[in-house]
């Protein structure tokens, strides 16, 4: 079959292969993939900065953003037909089983030893065929067919959204009502439209200007779009209840601690680059104590984002008709991956690879 | 009356004050002073730093760790008696009422305007007589009649402690085996034995040698003391599930940054000096989202954490006999306020001030 792979920690060396066709054992469920999602981790294993191939494998099939119909089940599978269209997640659990992953919250690690479809040490699913442990897979409705590809974008916020309010109502009385998204790719637009289901107001902030794609996605929610060249962090004269940092950027990482109100949270999504900067720590540590404020990171998603996230799909579809297919600002076919996997425009959101099943 | 008074952001005008005894009115019990305990905001106040005194009055009553009995009971109070052991708590509610005072949780407020006894625009405890909101009010059992003025600062802890927990177990499963406590103050100390309590393996650094009487203390318990001064934070070999930091040192609040393992938490409590430091802050943010790691800050305490450190406050008598006793290691009375507010060597760990109900 045909698959997109890296040799891992070797840039540049995307290519499409010719795989065998895997054998699903007693549990696991066989896929034919409709189609796959690119985003940053996808780069940067191509950069050979990041990137696992299986055990005794010299390649590893890129791809954790799917969407599939089921091909064939293990013999011990149960709950699932032939036909039916998935996701399946993407992390799965440690050799030593750890309390969070013999938990399915695998998406908590303690051992760091976790495994990732797509990204460490087993194949993902950009490939016409992929397999998958039956446990980790979650239905989805026929009407998402084209979209469902967007799940696994959206759990990284639907993670990072039921924690926040998790942490916060564990804590304290919080009605919160102001939110910034900082960052408005896939994932910040994705946000933006979560919190404003929830019926938040919302200002998102991202380095385009105020006419193009992304802005105009944004605002189509009924969220405000702030353009960070024309208005500095500084410049935002009031304090939100709460924060999510999508932009990746050091700078901004650190920006955000002074963006949320007393007994504010900052929920942190970013990889970030080694970045060396001065700070007046003694202020950020006694601004975090005086205002009770909270800072934390999220990383991955176990299931039960996957199922909540389909269910807010859904609701986000149902709401704004036109924004998840203007997310998806490109499709192409899995043979030419180099073109495919490079961005071809400033307003470009989110490419896709249609496989044969699509 | 005597009472230990300030004018407000003057430096050094600390002195023994002749004042009238307050007044009850219809929901307000009037305390009889047992005895005071200082601590770095009072040292803070004395310094002209902070503190806000009453309105429309010059003075500023301080001291906000107590131990009183019941004098006098307004005509609606209700479920207490004269001649109860009490301890009011610190905060009350701000003019506003917002949502966390209307619930009795001002330690939380949302508007920054809420009054402190002894610090912000209410008189202090540092008198012979003072007066309280009876619902602010914790009964205390007869046999803290001595040491029940380490309620206060145990409080502090029992927020951090028990919204440490509240929050971990909001978000994943937890089971914390180790937990490091930065200082060993009068409140890293009591923190010490509150995480020996609940039966974890706790290792206390501070700057004082392994054979100074805090490091006695701490190892009374049961737990691990270590010297920074022969430690640094650098050669510590493993990673915590929870670190608790109390020295109020930026420096030391970034390194506990490094400090948590996977799933870890920071709780941090200290008041920090301005600091300009360069950090990796790239790595910093990085860590805490790929670790899935929670920062947090906490002030002050509401009614619920004197209650639940009353009954700690036992255990703790109970377990270490002669540990909150030696935690007081200078009585004075009132006469002179200049020697029992400054600390007299390096020994030192908790001052009290003893009033005539003594």
């Amino acid at each position: 079959m045909k698959a997109i792979t890296v040799t891992p920690r070797t840039p540049n060396s995307l290519r499409l292969q010719d795989v065998p066709v895997p054998v699903p054992g007693k549990r696991e469920v066989l896929l034919r993939v409709l189609r796959i999602g690119i985003c940053g981790t996808d780069r940067d294993i191509i950069s050979g900065f990041y990137g696992e191939a299986p055990a005794g494998s010299d390649y590893l099939i890129l791809g954790h953003e799917s969407l599939c119909r089921i091909e064939k089940l293990g013999p011990g599978v149960r709950g699932l037909k032939i036909g039916d269209l998935v996701v399946p997640t993407v992390r799965r659990s440690c050799p030593e089983n750890c309390v969070s992953c013999r938990n399915h919250q695998s998406d908590m690690c303690y051992t760091g030893h976790y495994f990732e479809h797509g990204i460490k040490g087993l194949n993902g699913f950009a490939a016409e065929f992929a397999k998958s442990d039956s446990s980790y897979i979650v239905k989805m409705p026929e009407s998402l067919s084209e979209l469902g590809v967007l799940l696994e974008p959206l759990t990284i916020v639907e993670k990072g959204l039921l924690q926040t309010y998790l942490l916060q109502k564990s804590r304290l009385i919080w009605k919160p009502e102001r939110a910034l998204v900082l960052g408005a790719g896939p994932v910040g637009i994705l946000a933006t439209a979560l919190l404003r289901l929830r019926g938040l107001e919302v200002d998102a902030v991202a380095t385009r200007s105020k006419d193009s794609v992304k802005a105009t996605l944004v605002e189509s929610t009924g969220a405000s779009y702030i353009n960070s060249k024309e208005m500095p962090f500084s410049s935002l004269d009031y304090k939100y209840d709460f924060v999510f940092e999508l932009t990746g950027n050091a700078s901004v990482a650190v920006s955000a601690q002074d963006l949320i109100r007393v007994n504010g949270i900052v929920c942190y999504l970013g990889i970030y680059r080694e970045d060396q900067e001065t700070q007046n720590v003694g202020k950020v540590f006694t601004e975090l104590v005086l205002g009770n404020k909270l800072h934390f990171g999220s990383v991955n998603a176990n299931i039960t984002y996957f199922q909540s996230g389909a269910k807010d799909l859904v609701r986000i579809q149902k709401k704004w008709p036109k924004l998840l297919s203007s997310i998806i600002t490109r499709k192409g076919g899995p043979d030419d991956p180099q073109k495919i996997y490079n961005p071809e425009s400033e307003e470009e959101i989110k490419s896709i690879v249609e496989f044969s099943g699509a």
